[in-house]
């Protein structure tokens, strides 16, 4: 995830990898101060296990499927299908096929935060 | 926008509406604690006059084209092409083309809402 991350007015463009996506990796797209935004490629038979993020979710299939486990029902998601998860929600993902998703997160910022945790 | 919102972990599909645009109607997908999400149907030429939000936001382009002129810069949007603007952004929309976009904004609760506006 080393590329310069995108700015407020910038055009990203989320075009299918297609047949490049063997070699293409999980980027960062952007983090502003409320949404972090990333573009992460799966290739068939990967699997993100089972987490939680603090805030809301969004995933939306760029390519390819992915199947989506969360709150004990499973989604799959082909391309332009979006689905979006509560905060602290358990959630898994598996690549059917090779595949892009855009992740778009609320970031939960609490006024305690600053502190680097020893 | 009269349809009954998404709710968590249920797929919603943002196929182009195609030839099926001109009676095309602007959705509001869901409204959840942190996001509010609408896939809005903008004809050629017809617009968005300027505006702000208070919470950040995504514009992501479905089909069609659309120009965003925000914060003194305009830029066309295709389809994949996803800009996002700060908070408090001045922004207008205008669509070149027949066009639907994806619209996610950070909803921004303050202590003191809820109370209605007299």
């Amino acid at each position: 995830m080393a590329l310069q991350h995108a700015s407020p007015g910038q055009v990203i463009a989320l075009s299918p990898y297609g047949s490049q996506i063997a070699t293409a990796k999980s980027i960062a797209l952007f983090k502003s101060e409320d949404l972090e935004v990333m573009r992460l490629v799966l290739l068939a038979g990967k699997e993100m296990p089972s987490h939680r993020v603090a805030g809301e979710i969004t995933i939306q299939c760029i390519e390819g499927s992915v199947e989506v486990t969360a709150e004990n029902a499973t989604h799959v998601l082909r391309p332009g299908h979006l689905l979006y998860l509560s905060g602290h929600s358990l959630h898994a993902v598996v690549a059917l096929e090779d595949a892009s998703i855009l992740v778009t997160v609320v970031l939960k910022r609490t006024a305690g935060q600053g502190g680097a945790p020893a």
